[in-house]
């Protein structure tokens, strides 16, 4: 016998995942027919080579989890489409996080901006490969940003859930942006200001990859106060949670699951719990290297190791391990007392495993 | 006795001015006063000083003409928030092209990334202040490209409206990506296809500064087809015009009028019909000339008064100067056949010399 609690089926998020790839498909399917330049042509390609080589969708996940936690009922084309929206929103922000972080490799493959570059190198024009491939990406994520607020606006929604969603969508979009440059001003050297970090954290991820997707599913559902502050509660801690398991992967991750560089955090000089908590805890002499280290346009693979030491010596590695376990805890906790259907509940229950212990 | 032909009074320019100037200071304004840290303050003061340090204000006019053109009346409050919203997004144009290019000046002021790597060289960080000075300003561009759309689409239209204008702003903004990206591909070395220079200044300026905005103000006023067509009759020539302009000043203006440099075009070694009309008419010992001097990254003033010399002499300055007239002409013939209220009509004329006659 087959139970289904309160009659609500279980999201299926395998198969949401694919019908969200089939929205963004479409999308791009349509642009390409009206681009009329093969040098526009290839530009979207590379934009579809992206969404497609890899991510968790995790966004538009959460954006559906967030629907049928507030009632909604199956998965309406409009809420799926604002569900892709969020993806290829997604798509425009890694696009120019690498961009400034100079990445080489993202989901195992070469960037947006390296990609452009050797399209352009095999042109033979003269002009400077690199900074066509720079160029390139910044417009192709500009086009992004614009193409995710079209695919949006032009889903079929309802008055009252365009007047809903809207304003949570903004919220979402300068969230993450000026989460972006508290990270951006606090580059370049280590310091120990662990509350700083947790503050960026929870602007540029917390909330932009779980609670205002969550929100703006519930909106579309008509969510009142008490959904949404559900939808809080489970989604900050949980969204710290992925940031904080970043901020590892980026250290400690293998390259060949996390398909990108584990220097490059270490390179920039990110300002992570993780490092700050290592600042705080070093001693004399692990603190000069972390200094001298961490920041370095050249760091090379035997200093990042002898930074990986410093990171586990301190105590700083284990310390962020809890901070994930008890912020998991929490999450799940605050599942407990939502008023969401069991089976939704249960989903993201799930998501949050997934999302909290991943290695990639 | 005062003949106002048809009761529409005409649009006054300068008042137009003032009230999108104040639209847009206050949604800054909003913004300052949420922000909660002073490294955001301070980013969204950039920001402000960059719209409010000059600025023709085109696009907001041209809004303005086509809701008159159009029929509407007066100046209702969310026709002027579409019209300022334009100059956001004109804003966020500007700050990444900037980038793109690695100009120093803009308006006679410091680049937006400029102006924020010297304000990171005083906080001291030890960080490299260039790179953070493009990265914050990549990040800026976004804001205000996200914050034109929610200024866009928090005003107060009917759903008429929204229906009838969110398309124009899509294509709008699509077109102006697209442009640049096909500007970009080309941009490196002299070519003489001038075809390609005109069809690239069709995307990213007729269509983008002229056409679109008309089109989002008399698409506000509910225009037909009629209307439609007699704006891009009137706007493509004037459009072509104002780029063509754009080139000669690029090379030949007076900066302390133009407020930017007269060298950056040909040291990024754009492709502009200017350009184009000079590798065609060139002698080779002209040509060997462009080609060995135009895109070179150090190009020297010295060098760049050569090239000039070639601009001359081989008739190109002159021949823009006469595609000019030309366009001017079939712009303003066109309005003489427009379906728009005389004052209206007077007004484009007006605009028209303003834009191809203009000196900065």
């Amino acid at each position: 016998m087959i139970t289904v609690t309160g009659g609500v089926p279980a999201p299926d998020l395998a198969e949401i995942g694919i019908s969200v790839d089939a929205v963004l498909a479409d999308f791009l399917e349509g642009k390409s027919r009206s681009a009329g330049s093969p040098h526009l042509l290839e530009l979207i390609d590379i934009l579809r080579g992206f969404l497609f080589a890899g991510g968790k969708r995790i966004r538009p996940l959460m954006c559906i989890c967030g629907w049928r936690a507030a009632g909604g009922q199956g998965t309406p084309e409009p809420v799926l489409r604002a569900a892709a929206s969020l993806e290829l929103f997604h798509a425009f922000a890694l696009i120019h996080d690498d961009v400034m972080d100079s990445s080489a490799a993202r989901r195992g493959h070469p960037t947006v901006h390296r990609t452009l570059a050797d399209r352009h190198q095999h042109r033979g024009i003269a002009a400077d490969a690199e900074r066509f491939g720079t160029n390139a990406a910044i417009l192709l994520g500009d086009l992004a940003l614009t193409w995710a607020d079209e695919m949006f606006h032009t889903a079929d929604f309802t008055p009252d859930q365009t007047r809903a969603t809207r304003p949570v969508l903004d919220a979402m979009r300068t969230e993450v942006m000026f989460g972006q440059y508290l990270d951006l001003v606090a580059t370049g050297r280590p310091t120990g200001d662990v509350d700083h970090a947790l503050a960026v954290s929870r602007f540029k991820t917390a909330k932009y990859t779980v609670e205002r997707p969550l929100h703006v599913g519930a909106a579309l559902a008509g969510a009142g106060p008490a959904v949404m502050d559900a939808c809080t509660a489970y989604a900050l801690p949980l969204g710290e949670a992925f940031q904080l398991r970043d901020d590892l992967l980026g250290v400690f991750g293998n390259p060949a699951a996390t398909g990108k560089s584990v220097v490059d955090d270490l390179r920039e000089g990110k300002c992570t719990v993780l490092m700050a908590l290592a600042v705080r805890a070093a001693t004399p002499a692990q603190l000069r290297l972390l200094r001298e280290v961490v920041g370095r346009p050249d760091i090379d693979e035997r200093q990042a190791d002898a930074v990986r030491t410093v990171l586990e010596a301190t105590g700083a590695r284990q310390e962020v391990e809890r901070m994930i376990a008890h912020r998991l805890r929490t999450a799940v906790a605050a599942l407990d007392a939502a008023p969401f259907p069991d089976t939704v509940a249960a989903v993201l229950r799930r998501l949050a495993r997934i999302v909290s212990e991943r290695t990639s």
